[in-house]
């Protein structure tokens, strides 16, 4: 028998005119973002941050249920941010559309441009 | 001024009856990953992977242009990858192809689903 492999979600936003992304430093967004994962019952398994000289932030956190990523380009107040989450044990949808939603206020963004994939 | 972020492209793709999952180990992915990445001018920032009790890879990369991501379900033959790259110092979008085209080829799925997002 083959089984049918469960379709997760996929949330993927570019945020514009986001002012917010000159004062973001690691520190700060890993905080955030673990207490946001905490929050919505989503499990860290682990992350890797890179600051660019002259700004700018990479972000890849690895999740039980697939990942979360952030890229930031302070100079142009721009950054996108995704959440990706497998519905394999439990039905996480919800819990990674809370923790976007959370995210893009957080960040202040001017503009957003989201795109959903199930996959 | 405000300047136009420049578009990046991410292609997402899931990969169905594919029976290499199930001998797919770390050490080879990671070796074969940062290989199609340096043939094509792809810089590696850092990797984290993780393997689950049980069976299943979770890979992020973290690129100089962005990530590439892959996580398997051995017990359904099944896989997502992406790869997503900035055009912000050059368009990168040719290099990206070949990296997804070739781990693709290298994975041997009996089907393949891929979306494309520019942002």
């Amino acid at each position: 028998m083959t089984m049918t492999p469960p379709v997760g979600i996929h949330i993927l936003s570019s945020l514009y005119s986001c002012e917010k992304v000159n004062s973001l430093d690691k520190k700060a967004l890993s905080e955030k973002i673990t207490q946001l994962l905490h929050d919505n019952q989503l499990t860290q398994l682990g992350e890797f941050y890179h600051e660019f000289e002259g700004g700018g932030v990479t972000a890849l956190i690895a999740l039980a249920e697939s990942h979360l990523a952030l890229h930031t380009w302070p100079e142009l107040s721009y950054l996108t941010l995704e959440i990706y989450v497998c519905n394999y044990s439990r039905d996480n949808s919800v819990a990674a559309e809370q923790v976007h939603a959370a995210l893009v206020a957080f960040l202040e963004p001017g503009r957003v441009e989201t795109h959903r994939i199930h996959r």
